[in-house]
């Protein structure tokens, strides 16, 4: 490919907004283009990335016996509502109506469709454990696109199927996916991805895995270990709170706290650590606006997740008013009373702790000497506390845990019989009883991954593309074209690689200077670059280097085809 | 692959909702599934079928110059509304609105969206020529699916988009692209595909060819003349007639006809020929419901295309209700009244003629001897006639015209400026000029390529598949796989054949007999089928058989992995 045809715009500028680097880059390098919001159209470099990233994904899922199949982008609601999924899922699953009323919606995920591929089929035993996966178009209606490809409404996504008649054949296939998963990112170039425990969302099941490339600006909080192996997303990761007792419970007593509205301010005002305080959070169930009050150590955070599970529907922050009863900035746990039905809510962190500070349920007024034994008798706690920076693991217990950001690049669920039950598929055992398989499920997004590569490997000049799915393997820069020698060498070169079965971008333009060509060279990103200039070739040279600068080496033009496909064959083992 | 483990069922039965073969076959041996009017998932043998014809197609699109990019499926309305397409496409266009209540739309063609992603780069003549090209799902809200992938809503597309700076260079570009197309039905086993000129329809532009396997099943009808190469689609073959007019004109008579309404009936009556009468057609615009009465001779049918094109809108058959003043049954040329706004026209089949019976316009009456140049003077004629089998060649003016059906398995149009121009893409000419760029497009559905070639390849039994694109090149059949020896030898096969990177599907299951192996092996088309049996064996032999029969050898074990890979080069290479 000749670089001068390659259709696409390069430039210098930062686009004001693109607020990541992979993003960014991708814009002035000519990958992508914006089309609405959270939708754009690719261009060849990118194409070719995400085409191969797609193959080698292709390839380690048929490795484990995965068989390609294909799902409809379009599909009918009647399929989602036989799931419960029509009803449960939020405004981003796309629903529309057809020309003949016919209600459809956007395939998001195709758990639906993979039962209704299958459960006609798989009717005994003897088919079972199998595996089916596409690599497709999606669309998620997201409130808030953004990062460019880390987070879109239209992207391309492997997504796989598995199906199996008991939890333990589930176990080993999902062992098997999860080492296929690290060959997956290996192969595309970021080993460092790494697997956490993961909260299973609205998938439904119990154990998942997401597939996380740590970087700063990624979207997950991450729960990592520095002393063991524990690794998990915060959303999903117990937090364990040493509760601490002083040896004497001081009187409970109401205290005048003028102006003084947040847990912060009451510990500043009473000069007590916040550990001594217990802090309220409220918020309001979606579907019937009920109040949820939720009571917890003053230094810790509400993980939404841990919540919502646990009361199995969602929640939004309340919007206190005053026919409520809350008193805003003055909520506590003793005498707390609010109109109409509501839940209250104890963090194990306030677990027999005692001297406590909080509100009083009264206009400004709070509380000192809260025992929660002793004044809150009848609470109950559960987990609701997000993990913390320097807290304990929940493996090994020490004080070891740190938080990281990644960008999730992959998730495996183990889905159990939700689907499969839920859909009415059955199969006969080897006793002839009928059965519900049971079920797990896998998916990568191309798009994101190609961006999450790009995020993980760049300099401030573009993408520093791994081998395997580069747009291109070797990149010839001919600087001064116009010089005869110059391009006949270039040109040569050109010819030999590509007959070679090399991919090459060749950038011939006599009309650009070396400057420009070599900042294209950057935002196209190849791993090796040869460059074909009058001065090089006066000592009857031509320079290789690689994009990650690695390597630079000036060799006899003669010599270079054959380095260069040793260069490849070297990175692509790898 | 075993077949024991592929997911799909394998019948006998045809399916009574499936009209024609390759639907019914395709159905029946596990390729696809319905999951909606229209809409279907493909099991695994036919997402190997339709990536092999994606990696045909995509080849020979990079072999002329094609650049393959992503556009998405959800688009804004807005851009459908810069070209006008937004309002002017009937309700095959899915239109919907999103979570932020914005309109979009699904994909169903993307000559907007390739202007748009190219419009700011392509600024500058030295940019051009260019063509670029995506494989990706459409819908296109069909009102009538039918014969399984033949006519869908949900497909998979070759789209491709060339920009240019000239006619000439279009037409060139034209050619080559018709070359690269007839390589791809060559290598995808159809060599048989004709190349038809068509009307270009809603795509705008002149010049278009469509690419048409013929086929009893077709939905399109085909002019071919015997005599030359002349070939068109019907809608598009101009319509010769060698009018005749009898040297003495009779008297314009009215005839009392009770009972009698349509053209043959007053033919029969006055025992003329249908040659000698002027039947009139009657429809009305879609957007006003104002009448179009077109007369015609009474043996000739209206081509409703040309009749849209000539109008520039679209039409449905008329309602003929009593205050609109026509007298159905009896309309004719001579004092012909409508209530409000209507148009007359005439073929020219009419064109000089005379001494024909028509209608009188009054309940019960016809004419005779209508002349059409003495009574109906001030008539202009034009070409709405359907060409006839046994018709007149429009290019080499021979009666030789014979009508085919076929299915329409690829197209390709000069645009012209139709898109760049209404959405305001232009370039600098070596002047310094503002121009607008002109364009082509070349559409082929992989399914549905699929699906015509099972049409055109199969017996009763099954597809056959070409080697090119079946899904598996062996088919090895295990008979009694219970015999030690059989199995191993089986297996061995298949190991040797896996390494030689041959691609097998092998039945090795112990539990059936061997007519539902074969029948099963001939439901998969694969083209070679490798037979192990006790029978065989005792022999020292496996059969080695074609799926096309064209072939049956028996041959020493150890001789048949190399005779495989020599029949495969042969099929490959043709």
């Amino acid at each position: 490919m000749k670089l001068e045809k390659l259709v696409g715009e390069r430039f210098k500028e930062r686009p004001s907004d693109c607020n990541i680097d992979s993003h960014a880059l991708m814009v002035r390098g000519g990958y992508m283009k914006y089309v609405a919001n959270g939708i754009f159209s690719s261009y060849m470099p990118l194409k070719r990335v995400t085409r191969k990233i797609e193959q080698i994904i292709r390839e380690e899922m048929d490795a484990i016996d995965g068989q390609e199949v294909m799902f409809p982008v379009v599909m009918p609601a009647t399929l989602w509502q036989e799931s419960g999924r029509y009803e449960s899922i939020g405004s981003e699953l796309l629903r529309f109506t057809d020309r003949n009323k016919a209600q459809m919606v956007l395939g998001m995920t195709h758990e639906e469709a993979a039962v209704h591929l299958v459960r006609e089929y798989a009717n005994s035993y003897t088919k079972y454990p199998f595996m089916i996966y596409q690599i497709q178009t999606k669309f998620r209606d997201e409130a808030r696109p953004r990062g460019g490809l880390i987070r879109v409404r239209e992207f391309t996504m492997k997504d796989a199927y598995s199906f199996h008649t008991s939890q333990e054949d589930l176990e080993d296939y999902y062992d098997r996916c999860h080492k296929a998963y690290e060959r997956i990112y290996q192969r595309a170039g970021v080993p460092e991805v790494i697997s956490v425990k993961s909260d299973s969302g609205m998938m439904g099941g119990s154990v998942s895995h997401e597939f996380m490339l740590l970087t700063p600006v990624g979207e997950d909080s991450i729960a990592i270990c520095k002393n063991c192996s524990y690794c998990a997303n915060m959303e999903a990761a117990a937090s364990i709170i040493e509760n601490t007792r002083d040896e004497a419970s001081e009187e409970l007593k109401e205290v005048y706290t003028p102006n003084i509205h947040t847990i912060e301010e009451i510990c500043d005002f009473l000069k007590t650590p916040l550990e001594k305080s217990c802090k309220a959070v409220v918020y309001q169930k979606n579907h019937d606006d009920s109040f949820v009050v939720i009571f917890i150590r003053g230094d810790l955070d509400i993980n939404e997740t841990k919540l919502t599970n646990y009361l199995g529907c969602d929640v939004h922050p309340a919007v206190i008013t005053e026919e409520c009863g809350l008193n805003a900035g003055y909520i506590g746990p003793v005498d707390l009373h609010i109109n109409g039905d509501y839940t209250v809510l104890y963090d194990k962190s306030l677990e027999g702790t005692n001297n406590l500070s909080c509100g009083a349920n009264k206009e400004e007024y709070h509380l000192t000497g809260l025992d929660m034994s002793r004044d809150v008798a009848d609470a109950e706690y559960h987990d609701f506390a997000k993990i913390i920076d320097g807290g304990i693991c929940p493996e090994c217990g020490e004080h070891a845990i740190s938080i990281s950001r990644g960008i999730e690049v992959g998730n495996i669920f183990q889905l159990g019989t939700k689907y499969s039950k839920s859909m009415g598929m059955t199969y006969l055992d080897s006793e002839g009883n009928a059965q519900t398989p049971i079920m797990g499920c896998y998916g990568i997004g191309v798009g994101r991954l190609a961006a999450s590569v790009c995020e993980a490997h760049h300099d401030d000049y573009g993408p520093i593309w791994p081998m395997a799915i580069a747009p291109w393997q070797v990149h010839i820069c001919a600087v001064r074209a116009d010089d005869a020698e110059v391009k006949a060498k270039a040109d040569a070169l050109y010819e030999e690689l590509q007959r070679r079965g090399v991919e090459v971008i060749y950038d011939d333009r006599a009309t650009v200077s070396a400057g420009v060509m070599f900042s294209d060279a950057d935002l196209l990103g190849c791993p090796l670059r040869l460059i074909v200039s009058p001065r090089n070739l006066k000592d009857n040279v031509i320079e290789v280097s690689a994009r990650d600068k690695s390597l630079s080496e000036k060799l006899a033009p003669e010599a270079v085809a054959d380095r260069v496909q040793e260069l490849i064959k070297e990175a692509l083992s790898k």
